[in-house]
């Protein structure tokens, strides 16, 4: 074969999950319930807040009539890894030149202050031009704190970014990065 | 005053909260409301997970008419307190001698051993005779492993748990004994 190695393992990748347009909130689902069925992290989506307005009662059961969708002020998975307090979210965009900032509201972007003021990992993984990244939470704040775009550049993602590879078993490989940001090797050493 | 300081300290807890009927939700959220206020720790209630059966549209907007309330399979709190996982369920019981474990489903007794495995936090607060008492997760589980009775003693609460106190702006006081079982004192000596 004569393609380099760079465009061969994009090609992999991309036909791996990408382009068969498996939902990113799948992926990210599958990939906890490996990480839980092999005892690896206990990580959780978050049900969806919902107002409930009218509740009845059928054969002894609530049954719930009239509700709405909230928008959540968190972010939708968290959970437990090596003692730590982990939460993120993921973000698909169609976008193929940056991640408009309208994907994440105001209070979890006030939130993810928040957590890493408090030592928790916080991170965004983004799924741009059919490659998922891990954003960590301090490059993304970084990001919005010195520029007045309204969309982070596919370059910033690229540059800050950890590229995420998809194993068919294993999902998503986005804890080998969250030991990175979590300084965890350093702890070993 | 005549009382030994031990009654009247029962006397005062007693009026503050217990006996006003205060929902121990309520009370327990309020105090989460008051940690994120003054930047002491991040504690969020789940929301409650809703099995959507039917949405539709009204004004653009979705509405669920119907839905059916699903049985949670971790605790009803989680957060982040100076950088570790804590995850904890509050628990009202109207028996006076004991806690009947059919409080909590099977699911989340596996989930506590997890959550335990993994090196986080985890808890219950019970509330029982109108006291609230922090039961430590190991304490929960070495009382079902070592037990064939269907609810756990008050004696037994009393003598492994520690009791919380309440006050009208705080709210309850449960972060003093997640420092003490979660071993920061130890750290910081």
């Amino acid at each position: 074969m004569n393609y380099p190695n760079k465009i061969n393992r994009e090609y992999h990748k991309t036909i791996s999950y990408a382009n068969r347009g498996m939902d990113l909130e799948n992926i990210i689902n599958d990939t906890n319930e490996y990480l839980l069925s092999k005892d690896i992290a206990l990580i959780y989506k978050k049900p969806t807040p919902i107002g409930v307005v009218k509740v009845n009662y059928e054969n002894n059961k609530q049954i719930i009539e009239k509700a709405y969708f909230a928008s959540p002020s968190t972010l939708d998975y968290n959970g437990l890894y090596k003692g730590k307090y982990i939460e993120f979210d993921a973000k698909n965009t169609e976008s193929k030149t940056s991640f408009p900032l309208s994907n994440v509201h105001e209070h979890q972007i006030k939130h993810i202050r928040n957590v890493i003021k408090h030592d928790g990992i916080v991170f965004l993984i983004i799924r741009i031009n059919g490659i998922c990244y891990l954003l960590n939470g301090p490059d993304f704040i970084s990001f919005i704190d010195n520029n007045t775009r309204k969309s982070i550049p596919y370059d910033y993602i690229k540059e800050f970014g950890y590229e995420l590879e998809y194993n068919y078993t294993k999902g998503l490989n986005y804890l080998k990065y969250v030991d990175i940001i979590g300084g965890y090797k350093n702890e070993e050493n």
